[in-house]
C-alpha cells in the first residue's frame, strides 16, 4: 500500500523510522501530507533519530518540544521546534526519541499514548 | 590532518562534498566553525547536494539565495536560504549546486571564482 492509497482518517498512530529513510520519504509530498494530516488530525505522530526530518518537512513542530538524532538537531530548531536532550519527549500528540537506545522510553510512551 | 589543525585563513576555497558525509561532518564542532569562519572571512565556500547541511549548521546562508539537493531543501529554507532550482548559484563567496549532474557547472563556477 502506497502512502497516497490511505488517509490520517484511517490511522490511530503513524510512527516514523530513522536512518536515512526520513531523507528519502520527504522526497514524497504524499508521505509528507500523510505525517501534516495526521498532526493536525491529532492522531499520535511518532518519529525517532532522523525521523525529526519529517516532522520538519509537514512543518508541524513550530513551537512543540521535541528531541531527535543530534545531527538533525539544527534542523529541528530551523524547523520551529524547541529542541531538547530528553530520551523521550511528549508534546501534545508528538512522541520523540534521540537514538536506539532511547526505543524502550520511545515505545512506552507510544503505548501508553494509544491506551 | 584534522579540521581543528587548520583555520579559514590558510584556505582559499572550501569545498564540501554531498552524499550522506554532510549529516556526519556537522556533528563535529571544529568541522562546522571551520565552515562558518571561512564563510565569514570571505572564502569561497562551495557545498553540492546534501553539503547544504553543513552550511546550515554554519549558519551562513540567512538571506542568501541558494540551491541544493531538492531532499534537503526544506533545511535550507528553514535556515534562512531562499532555494532556487538551477544548477548552480553563487551568491556572494557562497556556490551550491543540487546534484552530480551539476559538477561540469558547479566546477566552473568554484574556479571561476578562484580565479
Amino acid at each position: 500500500m502506497a502512502a497516497g492509497d490511505i488517509g490520517p482518517e484511517e490511522l490511530d498512530a503513524l510512527i516514523i523510522p530513522g536512518g536515512y529513510a526520513p531523507d528519502h520519504m520527504r522526497r514524497h509530498e504524499t508521505m509528507v501530507n500523510l505525517v501534516k494530516g495526521a498532526a493536525q488530525q491529532g492522531k499520535i505522530v511518532a518519529a525517532i533519530c532522523h525521523a525529526g526530518w519529517m516532522l520538519a518537512s509537514a512543518d508541524v513542530i513550530r513551537g512543540e518540544k521535541v528531541t531527535g538524532f543530534f545531527a538533525i538537531k539544527d534542523d529541528l530548531v530551523n524547523a520551529g521546534g524547541r529542541y531538547v536532550d530528553e530520551e523521550v519527549v511528549v508534546d501534545g500528540n508528538i512522541i520523540t526519541s534521540r537514538k536506539p537506545d532511547d526505543l524502550p522510553a520511545f515505545c512506552r510512551a507510544v503505548i501508553d499514548a494509544l491506551a
